[in-house]
């Protein structure tokens, strides 16, 4: 009789256990989603040895400046684009990372611009290529996407619909900044010691620029309080460039994607492996077909498939419980985060 | 002792079969490695009843030409890299199709034309987009990807590398054809009409092209005696666009993928819709990740996906067992393909 009597009592406790956790666990996902949001200021070969504390102490103050006005945003119950946006205006008007006010330059001197955005709720997206006007080709980039049927927009055609939307323009010298000029003249240099000008070589192969600007780029990915995710990217390119050579960073799946269901991702490295490797959609493509976790697919992205196929650079991302992975296989990656818990973290060198 | 002898002639005799299926099917895939070939030149409101029979036998005529021509690449012995680039550069020569020759006006009465090209093998990727003097800009597209350390280039700087590397101009006259105008003159005065235009109406969304020019592509998907899978895709983009707009078919994993480990895909329709919905990479990863069979994968993206998203269009793919699928949710596409058996299917309209 009392085995019976407690053993009742045992079961209308466990029952009462799960109800009350099954309240709990709801009452958490309505009251408490949350919002977080990570950025990247470029990958490559940043090296704690070649870099003074003065220096590094400007990156970290950058980072977290833009870290803190983007999860402002987030925190007074903003979106997750606006976020995104906010974020990647600080990094494209500091001359410290490779997008706006410091882009590099290509071959001809001049500084052509790309950047994309991506919208997890509704999938849309924007992106603009070869942009030489706009002081924040991010912010163009979304209104590509509010503003217009098209999503992807190139050139001169991108400027005059920017300045038919009301957006100022910048003079070319607006993005002059010392260090990049030299940087260019560097490498016009040694191209003419290597004499490997193409100007009169039909049919040769040219490297590109391999030095630390080679991967510059910024981003953002976000989520907000509403459970939407987004995801952006803007890059001034590849020093020296020539040829209107377009990178992953305006490619939505390949430097850019953002879908609730999964995840929002931004990309920095060696465009072409990552438009052939489609790396940030197929993150997400793992997360939705394989039933993998944001790590599990991030470092199986960039640390086995991208590596093998010898491709160099990482990722920032977020997926929709809140969870932040920033993989990447490259000396260093500018980047930080603030996590749900409002912990801020900011690194560049591996750790 | 009967039942045991007979017992052991069946489990020899199971085994003996095992053993020789086992063979059959060792020497049916060394020996007989499937080829062939899949075309298409677009989609969209393609009508029964808005088109003469002798109409209908043009286009019929000059499927099958382009069907044929890559055929025999594949059965020479000769890649599907050859192949793609053979029969779209006679869908390009002809006036009939939205690519190369028969490209469409853009608002400014010019031509700009995009492709790109995939080895499913290397998962190598060329791409152009925007260019204006190039006969077959799949050519330029595969140039690209061999010839040059990048994958994607647009406008100027695309025909400046076509220029080094031998490749001769055309001039803007030779993509002159009268149909094309009238096609732009009539959406122009619509547009008048409409007082649609937005060259003073800034923040005001404009109709994009609706006609049957809209989904005006022309593409290939290819697999070789070799196993190896390729696609490709070439376009004179929408009539009467502006704003260099670029749409799906140069953006490898929207408009074009190949990966042997899968399938090959080239893309035609709302280009907008293809690139948010990386209609051809998520058609492989389906396969990839879930193991879909390329039936499954093809016509869940295009019918299920694509179409709840609202975007309209299809797609034409190449497994690597030599299956072949076509799906498509417009009127109709413009279609064909040579089968593993050497049988050739073209049709224009749904079945």
């Amino acid at each position: 009789m009392i085995c019976i009597r407690s053993h009742r009592i045992i079961v209308f406790l466990l029952f009462g256990i799960i109800i009350f956790s099954g309240c709990q666990q709801t009452e958490f996902e309505s009251d408490t989603q949350p919002f977080c949001l990570a950025i990247h200021g470029g990958a490559g070969t940043i090296l704690k040895k070649t870099m003074t504390p003065e220096i590094e102490k400007e990156y970290r103050d950058k980072l977290e400046e833009s870290l803190q006005a983007g999860f402002n945003i987030l925190k007074d119950g903003g979106n997750s684009l606006d976020a995104v946006q906010t974020a990647i205006n600080i990094l494209e008007d500091s001359p410290l990372f490779n997008a706006g006010k410091g882009a590099v330059f290509t071959n001809s001197g001049t500084n052509e611009l790309d950047a994309s955005i991506m919208d997890g709720n509704t999938l849309n997206a924007g992106a603009v290529a070869g942009i030489k006007k706009i002081q924040n080709p991010i912010n163009l980039a979304r209104l590509v996407m509010e503003k217009s049927p098209h999503l992807m927009m190139v050139g001169e055609g991108a400027e005059i619909f920017a300045q038919e939307n009301g957006v100022e323009f910048v003079t070319p010298d607006y993005f002059y900044t010392e260090r990049r000029w030299q940087q260019l003249q560097k490498r016009l240099q040694e191209e003419e010691e290597n004499n490997k000008s193409l100007n009169n070589t039909a049919h040769q192969k040219y490297e590109p620029d391999f030095t630390d600007s080679k991967f510059g780029t910024v981003g953002c990915v976000s989520l907000d309080q509403n459970g939407d995710l987004a995801a952006g990217t803007s890059t001034g390119g590849m020093t020296n460039k020539r040829f209107g050579r377009v990178g992953d960073s305006p490619i939505i799946g390949a430097g850019t994607y953002a879908n609730n269901q999964t995840c929002a991702v931004s990309a920095t490295g060696e465009g072409e492996y990552f438009i052939r490797s489609l790396v940030t959609h197929d993150i997400s493509a793992l997360m939705a077909y394989k039933n993998m976790s944001l790590h599990e697919a991030a470092n199986h992205v960039i640390m086995e498939k991208l590596t093998k196929l010898g491709g160099s650079g990482g990722i920032i991302a977020i997926d929709k419980n809140g969870n932040i992975e920033m993989p990447f296989n490259t000396a260093g990656m500018y980047r930080g985060y603030i996590d749900k818990d409002g912990k801020m973290v900011i690194s560049i060198f591996k750790n």
